[in-house]
Formats: C-alpha cells, sequence, structure tokens
C-alpha cells in the first residue's frame, strides 16, 4: 500500500488545508491528526506548543508517513524545527508558502497580517515576508475572537464576525495590497474579510500554496502516489462527534472515519521510550 | 503549618471564585491550580474533562489540602463525582451553591442559566435547580464566545460584548426572575448582563455562596484556620506570565508566586502509581 500522507493541527482548522491537498493530490492517502483534547495552541506559550508538536509528530509517525504536513499556523510558527527534527521525513509548514503568496500579490503595496495572538507574537510571517522581500512594509493583528466564532458556526454573514472583523481590521483597511489569513480558520470567514477590506486587496489563504509545495516534494524525490485511490483517516483526542459535524464545514465533503485516541496512552509510552 | 484550601480550574476563571473565598476566610492559606496548558474545558467532552479532574486533584493532593474548591462550572458539571473519588477530603463545586442562590433570588419566576457548550449540555444546573425547586421553569443558553472575549481583555463596556449579550440573551429577556452565570468568567461581564436584563433581574455568580458554604463545612468539621496569616500559591500548567497578568483582573489584587509545572511529569508519575 503507497505510505500515507500525514498532516497535524491544533483541532479542525487544518481541515481547510486537507481540503487543498485533496483537491491537488487526488490519489494521495492521508492521516488527519486533530489534538482537540488540548485545543486551542493560538493562545499557549512556545514551550507547549513545541511539546505537542513532538507528540503528534510521533503519532503520525506510526502510520509511515511520507510526508508531514503541520496544518496550523501556530503549530508551524512555534514548531516546525521541532516536527523536522522528529519526523525523519520531509516536512511542510504554512508559513512560508504563505508568505511567498503574500509578497506576489501585494503588487509592491505593504502587507496585513492577522493570526492568533501566539503566531502574531512569534513574529514568523514578519520575518518570513522579511526574508523574502526585505523592503516589504507590514501590518500585523492578533484576531483572538475569530476562531471561536468559526467553532460556534458562525459565517462571514453574521453581524457579530462582522463587528469584529471591523473593529480587527480598521487599522489596516486601505493601507495593504494583500491580507494574510495566517490561521486555517480564517478562510471560513473569507465574505466578511473581502467585504471589509475591499475588491483591490489580495486574500492570502496558505492552502493552495501548501498543496502546491506538497506536490513539488513529493515529484522531487519521487514520493507521488502512482495509481493510489485516496482516502483520508482521521484521529483525534477527543469529541470525535463534534469533530465529524463541524469538520465536515472546512472539509467540504462529508467525514467518515473519526477515531478517538486517548492521548496519555500514546505520551507516556513516547516518555517511557526515553523521547 | 495550616493546611490549605486546594483550588482548581481549566485557567483564570477560577480566580474570582478565590477572590470570594479570601474575602470570606482571610485566615486560610489557599493552593491554585490552573491547567493552562489544556484550557478551556467547555468545549470539550465528558470523558475528557473527566480526566482532566482526576489529574488536576492529584496535583492538589501533593499540599494535603483540608478542603478542594472545584472552580469551575464545566468541571463540577462534569467531574464533581470523579472529584469527590478522588480527593479524600470534603469537595465543594460551584453548581449547587449557585443553584440554591437562583431560586431564592429568583421569586417564584422563571430561572434563566447562561453558560459553557459542555456545562450547558450537561444540564447539570437543570437538575439541581429542579432538585430544589420541582416547577421551577428554566431558559438555558450556551454563550461560547463570552470566555474568549473576558480572557482578551473585554470588559461589559465593550461594544462586541455588547451585541454578544444582546444575541445570546434575547430569547431570555423580560422572562426571568433571577439569570445564573454559570462560568467563572462572566462575573467580569457583570455591567453588560445587567444593563441589557434589567434592574428587576438577579444576577447570580457563585462565588459568594461557594464561600459561605467552604466557611460552613469547614466550621463543621472543625477544620477552619485559627489564627493563620493567609497566602495564595498559583501553579499552572502554562504561561505563568500571562495567568499573572490576566489574572489580576479576576483576583482584584496582585498575583505574586504563579509556579509553572510541566504536566506530564506528574501526570506520568500518576499513571505509573496505577491511579
Amino acid at each position: 500500500m503507497e505510505r500515507p500522507i500525514g498532516v497535524f493541527d491544533s483541532g479542525l482548522g487544518g481541515l481547510t488545508v486537507l481540503a487543498a491537498l485533496r483537491r491537488r493530490l487526488a490519489g494521495e492517502r492521508f492521516v488527519y491528526f486533530g489534538d482537540t483534547a488540548r485545543v486551542p495552541y493560538g493562545s499557549k506559550s512556545a514551550a507547549t506548543v513545541q511539546r505537542y508538536c513532538r507528540q503528534d509528530t510521533a503519532f503520525l509517525r506510526r502510520f509511515e508517513p511520507k510526508l508531514i504536513v503541520v496544518a496550523c499556523n501556530t503549530a508551524t510558527a512555534l514548531g516546525l524545527e521541532v516536527v523536522a527534527e522528529e519526523a525523519g521525513t520531509p516536512v511542510v509548514g504554512v508559513i512560508e508558502p504563505g508568505a511567498r503568496r503574500a509578497v506576489a500579490a501585494s503588487g509592491g503595496k505593504p502587507i496585513g497580517i492577522i493570526a492568533t495572538e501566539s503566531t502574531i507574537a512569534s513574529r514568523s510571517y514578519y520575518r518570513a515576508i522579511r526574508a523574502l522581500e526585505p523592503r516589504a512594509e507590514m501590518w500585523e493583528r492578533a484576531c483572538p475572537l475569530l476562531v471561536p466564532m468559526v467553532e460556534e458556526g458562525r459565517t462571514g454573514e453574521d453581524p457579530l464576525v462582522r463587528a469584529a472583523v471591523e473593529e480587527y481590521l480598521a487599522p489596516i483597511r486601505g493601507r495593504v495590497g494583500s491580507l494574510v489569513l495566517g490561521c486555517t480558520h480564517y478562510p471560513l470567514l473569507k465574505s466578511a474579510l473581502a467585504a471589509y477590506m475591499g475588491p483591490e486587496v489580495a486574500l492570502v489563504d496558505s492552502a493552495e500554496e501548501v498543496a502546491g509545495e506538497v506536490a513539488g516534494v513529493l515529484e522531487r524525490d519521487g514520493l507521488a502516489a502512482r495509481d493510489g485511490d485516496g482516502g483520508i483517516q482521521c484521529y483525534v483526542t477527543d469529541n470525535p462527534e463534534r469533530f465529524r459535524s463541524v469538520g465536515e464545514r472546512f472539509l467540504g465533503q462529508p467525514l467518515r472515519e473519526v477515531t478517538l485516541v486517548e492521548p496519555e496512552d500514546f505520551f507516556v509510552q513516547e516518555q517511557a521510550a526515553g523521547r
């Protein structure tokens, strides 16, 4: 059997990345891990997010993935190096691809970045964009309410979402050529963001760029599935029913196989093995 | 030295209960545990919250507390029995005392209940109130955005808070005699809740009732501190700096001793001990 592509996130958000991967790489098999018992990562410290990333990666390694996608901006911002150490396979995060797209789409104008508290505090997008375009001007803003709003089922048409977007983005509107959606939940609020920012601002959702990068790495390393028939297996650390029902909105298709894993079982095993 | 009173919560919210305990029981020493690496509990399943409650209680037992207060509505709703099994001391949760006060304050009118998703789903307030007053009519509503709004530093004067309160409480306004603030974060939004519900509705914050119940249990069991000089030690599983800075608003006084504990260290020890 083809080795799968491993994908992980703190919870549901990474399913927007998985959706893009599926569209681009129809023959590949995917194993998705969502750490729903400890979600969210976006308000937690670097040390804690790194510890979680190490454990999430160790879990995915059980499936002998050929590549691991860190489908979470906070985990990429704070933990990409830890994942790379632990993975033993190529690793693709969401920040580099998003930064590239933001620079290309900004038309030389300043770039706006919205994300969780921890991603903004890490300055990872700032640094990634600076490395590509040293003169880029940037406006950054943490938007802590947008994730819980999406999780509650609100869309871009919701009045509270519109009010929050207006408050968070007021200092950025009219100043930028592109806006990085630096959290995998935000694409679900695109209509509100686009309405407030106006049609001349490019909204940058990393998912498509990530899928392109994964396709490139698989080709380069001769790892692309030859005649696989795809498929998704999901593992979560809490509440598979909630993951299934809320997750369908993120993935854009029904989620069938969602399995609960007891986190301490495998964390303790990892610890006992001296990792 | 006097044995302390142990208090735990998923994060910061329980500090509003600790504040009431301090006012009522000035001579007592308190050990507070906030599970900030896994906060929030309010969107997680019963099985997961129960596992966390068992571990939180095991942590507090290290300090040989004379009584444990579950200062979190979700943990009380889903885990009070688990804590009682594990504690080896008297245990006081926040729901019973809140339910009693709600019945007393409602003037025979229906009772409103607002809380996290998991607390509402558990129907714990509903059952506790029914046990006291079998004919009580109730209106229940989960308000998932209020906790992240408080954590972000918003107050009852904030326009987004006002808009969210209006949306959540519209079906309840004009129908109830008392409103249970069924989450320890909500007292920080009292001004918005009071403004929308009107002066004739009693807002029920469990904290004062809990302090009264704790005082009663200590007297009954001969455990009250004789000539202690108080003091608070706090332990958190993530981000002591954030806990200290945000926590002061909850406690209403500076937080000095906040110590980081590595959760897996003690979880693994508990597991190894076959608990």
